[in-house]
């Protein structure tokens, strides 16, 4: 059941597609207090052993308990554990108690400040700081339910093309087609499987988009074209600015169809991202969506079938405005004198131009004809330009899929793209945070998501990217991205890289099973990745677990994320047969018994549990995934009694699959090696 | 056996008390490569399973291992995993895998680079960046043994005073003698037990060392001896600098003795810290040591019987030198145009100007006679005023035991102080890793110290706190500090502060059993903390285990460090009793076997494992360390064969106590309810 409340006068977020009637009498149990602020907050005792699941691309474990977040988009190059806030604000929590199962969802583009628990273990506080929002109550009997209502409330998922399952080589840094020919050659020598590379930022000129360098990248659809001969696809990056420049098309197009953002005054407002002084569409309008999603043509015209939009919560390195404040600033402390206070004054001046509080009250969008300054829709700006980019796609490839990711989100745009889970470090705790902020975005629908494998910034070493890839054999994106002036991360710059390309080579052998995983999960309004609680919700111990993930169907994977560790622990909520992986062809399979366990697990093995009764496929594997043969599989599981596994299977890129016809039905009967192969 | 090599001209450091003459053959095990910088590095193939233990002071986990770490002691404010260097140099590290067991100690003042696998997982590369050293092997047959050599080169740790062993409370920010005593009145009154508080910088008269406010303190010797009177000492900080100001005593002595560190030009440095513009002084030199030793004097006089010293990196907010060069790098940028790289250069420009490497090499000290550039012996500074301290404590206090601790540090300035654990955050991870560093600093002699339980910046929620303090029940130095602007921390500000208070009784009922770990350990030149390895060599698993402890000669800890945990794995290398402790007087007592096993924990709850035939002492408690009965124990253990415990007592502040005089033999007999009385 889903009730809707409205406080206030909500603005239009495009999260929700049900049209529900809003409730007449009071919010039931939540007390209700408004602030002086305008603001309104909402507040729930909590049970002893009330778990909070969701709130999409968080800090922190999958329990979100005893933190103070914040909704409010914002690029921050540092994920350690006090963030209140990251790249993406969804509103979607679930409160699980032995007592209570309780969704909520707040459909506000404003901040939102949620109190789980910090200033007092037993109570959550929820404020709405504009007061102006649709709360929804979401209350059914089980978690799986309370996940498929609220998906059936906002849409259905985003469905990736099969070819983005693959693996994915990405560098800010590549700035030529010879570069990103050589790192393809690289791989393809080495037989690392590779379906993809991102270009960053470097292959534009000066950094505006919708522009490639024309020495560097002299003919892009040839380029295209021999790439996508050798099974390579390129994925270019498109930033959210418009670089401020006469005769330059897209500002000179936006600037004719006034499509930029404005300060109070009507003139556009400019603030500092790559390319220098930009203009910000206003992605809330409809007509800036369609002009600026006319823009990304030309390169889908020289073959590029896959996008990643990023800068776009939007990151604002300065204003003019905020550059004359801080000098001022600094010249105030200089003839006054600089004392220590002074000192520190200086330095936060200069830090806190980037993405400044004050940057995002200077502009206004329009929003059904009227302007509404942008801090009371902030949080929805980065959905606007992937529903930019998404409806584009629509009117150009109609009927088709093509890959899109981006770096700033809002529950809706889980309809028309994956994300990444932004710009973390090459740190082992960021491994950890990757896997436990997964099940948090499935929950809120961005299934289509992984992390940037190896660590965006600082420096990774050959273990830590083997750790992370043995993550990333199963997140949907798969993805190994690092930042300039790292340390370069291919796998072939390591000593390692045969046992890496192993760990590579068990993500091509299970991409057909995992892509129908993916796809009965997306098809269903379900979840790829869950807690353990929501297939176990009476075991407390599976409710606790917080370094473990169910996947799709049938199974649980729990990745090593401590660096030296010759294993790890692993809870087994059932018994479950043990896959401990070294490469595709090269495997133990072990029976293990519902409890505790210890797993031992050199650097190059890495375990997935699959559950008695179940199975998953392995083909024999490839270096690309068109290259997949996904008619012969080995079955591999224990099973014990006569049952069947649905493959979903289809051409990889129509845009509405038929969830049903794609389903080929696969006996699986009692086999004493847990391996049976299957033809299909 | 140690033997010694030389290479270049070493600076004297204080660090070894031996005088071994220098080999005269080639360096075994290690290849050595000069750098056409001077540098010399130490090159060592590593065995796949070869762990790395020690540098003391250091982020990640005991095992080093797959990092590049730096020997250069930093005031930094952000403890995350890739930092090279914290506050302190303890340049000793022992290799040990299946075939080998070797210690390398190198005694250099100046920057050491210690790459232990991060190039190449097999490869350690260690680089004197001056080439002065002199560079010494440990070759002993057990890791225990190897630690004693050490300990035996370079002396006995500092030994503190019993009452240092009480909860100490403390928070920047207690301004007056009426909240110090607010805060102790709170303590007492809800029985939470307590030792001492710490003054931060603001007891100070414009943070100027040695001096208190008159008005907040009126009386320093009227209200240190109030507090006596209840249980309770003051334990004030100072700071490195001395504020330069014409007529405050500190600078006009040290002016006059031409104390000070001096730039090229022989007029004194200057650089700003809490007091604003600073002199620092010239620890290297015995008689500058002498001199600000006897400035304690007036402190101890006033009955202070405990210090800490802080900011002896040094820290160093900025110079007149750099801030210059800032603005003139800001009027550069200002005049040229602003971009987005000129804009990150002004971030950089005034957020570089604190702990400036150029500051460091403006300065210069006197080392017999003659001037050294600061760099060269940067990491003597803070040991340099521990010595002066620990000195002046000798000739105003001789044969008394002060207490004493430092952030910074170096190897030798063990012997006269403690260290605590450095500018921590209210960060889960940082109580994990307050954890993973205790066996490194106490193989390298460091036996006195502690984290910041809650965490130091950012704001600690209650449930963190407990978990901190369930940590600090065992580390020597039990200190809840806190910063500034932070959340409040003291235990009587949280909703769990009743089951906070009971798990600082457990500390106190262990008081006397944990002094006569610290007090044998010390004296015996032993470990109070290790690494399951040196207990369990040959147990490969044990060897691995990154997050337990072994204390003194019966014990392990494994605290849970992990937000909304309802327990944790252990691994057993051996049968253990669990006393799962919820205060000094409720515990459960379960045998476990060698193994594995999963505990459950509730917040309000933590274990201390005992080995087989061995006992831990819990007294009856009380709420301080002066009241504790120490002639009536419960002994827990779980003993089937006859033994013995030899219990440490002594008056609890002789400077050289009688190692053997003052044990008393405790015998220890079968008892099927693992739980007896004794009297001694």
């Amino acid at each position: 059941m889903i009730r809707k409340y409205t406080f206030g006068v909500p603005l239009p977020t495009n999260a929700v597609i049900q049209d529900l009637p809003a409730e007449e009498g009071p919010l039931p149990f939540f007390g209700v207090t408004a602030g002086k602020d305008g603001s309104v907050s909402f507040t729930l005792s909590l049970h002893p052993e009330e778990a909070l699941f969701g709130l999409g691309q968080a800090v922190r474990g999958m329990d979100k308990r005893g933190h103070r977040y914040e909704s409010w988009n914002s690029d921050v190059f540092n994920h350690t554990e006090e963030r209140p806030s990251l790249y993406g604000s969804h509103n979607f929590l679930v409160f699980f108690s032995p007592e209570r199962l309780l969704g909520i969802y707040l459909d506000d583009p404003g901040k939102v400040v949620w109190d789980l628990g910090w200033e007092d273990y037993s109570r959550a506080v929820i404020t709405s700081v504009s007061g102006n929002l649709d709360l929804y109550l979401i209350e059914e009997n089980t978690l799986p339910a309370a996940a498929r209502a609220f998906r059936q409330l906002t849409g259905r998922s985003y469905l990736p093309p099969r070819w983005a399952f693959g693996y994915i080589q990405s560098r800010w840094g590549y700035a030529s087609e010879q570069e990103v020919r050589t790192v393809a050659q690289e791989h393809r020598k080495r037989h690392i499987p590779l379906d993809a590379v991102c270009l960053d930022i470097d292959y534009m000129v000066d950094f505006k988009n919708f522009t490639w360098k024309p020495d560097a990248f002299p003919d892009l659809a040839r380029f295209s074209r021999e790439m996508k001969e050798d099974g390579l696809r390129l994925v270019p990056i498109i930033d959210a600015g418009i670089k401020v420049e006469e005769g330059y098309g897209p500002y000179d197009s936006g600037k004719a169809g006034d499509c930029f953002c404005k300060k109070a005054d009507g003139s556009d407002f400019v603030a500092a991202v790559w390319p220098g002084r930009c203009c910000f569409p206003d992605f809330l309008r409809e007509d800036v969506r369609r002009w600026f999603g006319d823009l990304y043509r030309p390169l889908l015209e020289a073959g590029i079938e896959g996008f990643w939009n990023d800068m776009n919560e939007p990151a604002l390195f300065y204003s003019d405005e905020g550059v004359a404040e801080a000098f001022a600033l600094a010249d105030r402390i200089r003839s006054g004198g600089v004392d220590y206070e002074a000192a520190w004054g200086l330095k936060d001046a200069f830090s806190g131009i980037a993405n400044n509080p004050e940057d995002y009250r200077r502009f206004y969008h329009q929003v059904d004809g009227k302007p509404v300054r942008h801090d009371l829709v902030h949080n929805l700006y980065g959905a606007g330009m992937t529903r930019a980019t998404a409806e584009g796609f629509r009117r150009f490839r109609p009927g088709e899929r093509l890959l899109l990711f981006s770096r700033s989100s809002f529950i809706g745009a889980h309809r028309d793209g994956g994300i990444w889970q932004g710009d973390n470090f090459s740190w082992w705790s960021h491994l950890k945070l990757a896997l436990q902020m997964l099940p948090g975005l499935n929950l809120c629908g961005f299934l289509f998501t992984g992390c940037d494998l190896g660590g965006f910034g600082c420096n990774v070493t050959g273990d830590l990217l083997q750790r992370f890839l043995q993550l990333g054999v199963f997140t949907p994106l798969m993805r190994n991205h690092s930042a300039l002036h790292t340390r370069e991360q291919e796998i072939y710059r390591f000593t390692n890289w045969e046992s890496m390309r192993d760990t590579v080579s068990v993500r091509y052998a299970l991409l057909p099973y995992l892509y129908s995983e993916f796809m009965k999960a997306a098809l269903t309004d379900g979840m790829y990745f869950r807690p353990l609680a929501f297939d176990y919700p009476a075991d407390r111990r599976a409710v606790r677990t917080q370094d473990q993930l169910m996947l799709g169907g049938d199974c649980m994977i729990a990745p090593v994320y401590e660096q030296n560790a010759a294993g790890r622990y692993v809870y087994l909520p059932e018994d479950m047969l043990m896959i401990r992986f070294r490469s595709a062809a090269d495997y133990d399979l072990e029976p293990l018994a519902k409890g505790d366990h210890w797993i031992s697990l050199s650097l190059g093995e890495f375990p997935l549990f699959v559950r008695k009764n179940h199975a998953v496929l392995l083909c024999s594997g490839g270096e690309s995934s068109a290259a997949l043969d996904d008619t012969r599989f080995t079955a591999v599981g224990q099973i014990e009694t006569e049952g069947e596994y649905a493959l979903y299977r289809d051409d990889g890129k129509t845009a509405d699959p038929d969830p049903v016809g794609g389903l080929t039905k696969i006996q699986l009967v009692p086999d004493k090696a847990f391996a049976r192969s299957i033809q299909c």
